[in-house]
């Protein structure tokens, strides 16, 4: 049997302002456009990728423009690196939702004029309220994907990725599995959140103004609620390698040694 | 217009060996599937996503289980981070084909007994290769991308990326674009072949032995045989913030701080 997948963008949904209802608005776009296209009624198993920054307006994340700075170093609990250029500083950090990225996530892309936008308090709260008011509301058993547009370590350009989840199963764990050989897989665990968040950005896209998508065919990974969320995929613990930029790292290596050495120097004057 | 787009894997590729003609097993396969739903047929503008696995099998990239270390060592340009633990020494490297990734790559599931598997020594020559014999048997001008397996700083798991690339634009470059709302929109390159591949792994499966997926409704971004490589898509030089681990870059200052206040000890008493 050939595995098959399919993906659209959902039409019709309004610019949102804070306090908007999103279940009602996305639910009615839905509608409406399964009305034109019975093939688009939403079914049980599948998962609707919604990008952050509409969750965002309607909990309304909007500061203005002028704050951002001040936004960006509320949101951040961790400098991970930075780099002076000519037209400010970019900062690499870790935010509050326990996401690295730059700027803390704030954006100035697709809001209104002198506005900034931060990233939704709790993505994966924001998550479990879409995924049962639109479960109520529909009646079939969806599961629901977060997305935000984040930059990766050694490669340019980026991705969207999960940082909220309800109702879907984060990742297809291979860790003891086999593989077609009937031997042990390494390593492997497949975080399938972020490749359907990228797969729904190849349907939503940026410029368009869709800001939902729907995936069909991965029946299997949708679950109960009380799945974990995406806040889980998250490694800034202990097992992180890459805790800090290269200078940054370097440089507190650099004043370890120092003051290590001012204080043998202290101690044989003493 | 709703945005539509559709993913099927390749049934029916066999294990391949070295020297195998991955051209004409993955025609077949296509043509065999196409005869049973003539849906399924490749069109111009079709993507295949290739895992690297068969390519590297087709090229010959086997080497023998104990030899994994010297093989990672060939292929290896650079350690960017290590962290030993009881079972050896787990190593982030830059390899050859200028990815950064652990164990240069070198794979040992979804192999024969006994053996393990290199990279493709050229990704971007090989999916070249495989787009130039595929478009010209098949009659379509359809785009190829090459993935492999890759972990991410500061995320748990692995997604799929591409490694190489043909006949597909790689990037949807908006900087300089507007938005929805007409502003400028900041920073965003989507590396729209890493979401491709992302997308393709869902459908394709580690366990499942479907190497091969199709990937149809992006025609927009199916070019000619002349387009950038993903070798491209690396960021490995001067703007990598993340040159090195935390850990050896900590270590690299404190060296050089203890080297710079020796110097001077010795300076003084000479």
């Amino acid at each position: 049997m050939t595995p098959r997948l399919s993906l659209w963008g959902i039409t019709g949904i309004p610019e949102i302002s804070p306090n908007d209802d999103l279940v009602a608005l996305i639910a009615e776009a839905i509608t409406t456009q399964s009305n034109a296209d019975p093939d688009l009624a939403l079914q049980s198993g599948d998962i609707l990728v919604v990008t952050s920054k509409i969750v965002s307006k309607a909990e309304g994340m909007q500061v203005p423009a002028a704050e951002r700075e001040q936004a960006i170093a509320a949101d951040t609990v961790r400098v991970v690196a930075e780099r002076v250029h000519p037209g400010g500083t970019f900062r690499i950090v870790e935010t509050r939702q326990g996401l690295v990225m730059a700027a803390a996530g704030i954006d100035m892309s697709n809001v209104p004029e002198g506005t900034a936008l931060r990233l939704p308090a709790d993505p994966d709260a924001s998550a479990r309220a879409l995924c049962t008011g639109l479960r109520e509301r529909l009646g079939v058993d969806i599961g629901i994907i977060v997305t935000d547009t984040i930059g990766r370590a050694w490669r340019i350009g980026q991705t969207d990725m999960a940082i909220g989840a309800a109702g879907v199963q984060l990742t297809d764990d291979l860790r003891g599995a086999n593989d077609a050989n009937g031997r042990p897989l390494h390593v492997t665990q497949a975080v399938i959140v972020d490749e359907i968040a990228g797969a729904a950005d190849l349907v939503k896209g940026k410029t368009t103004g869709i800001p939902v998508a729907v995936v069909r065919g991965l029946d299997r990974y949708v679950t109960d609620l009380d799945a974990p969320g995406a806040r889980t995929l998250s490694r800034t613990g202990d097992d992180d390698m890459f805790r800090f930029g290269s200078a940054e790292a370097y440089r507190l290596g650099y004043e370890a040694a120092m003051a290590e050495m001012n204080s043998r120097k202290k101690q044989k004057q003493d």
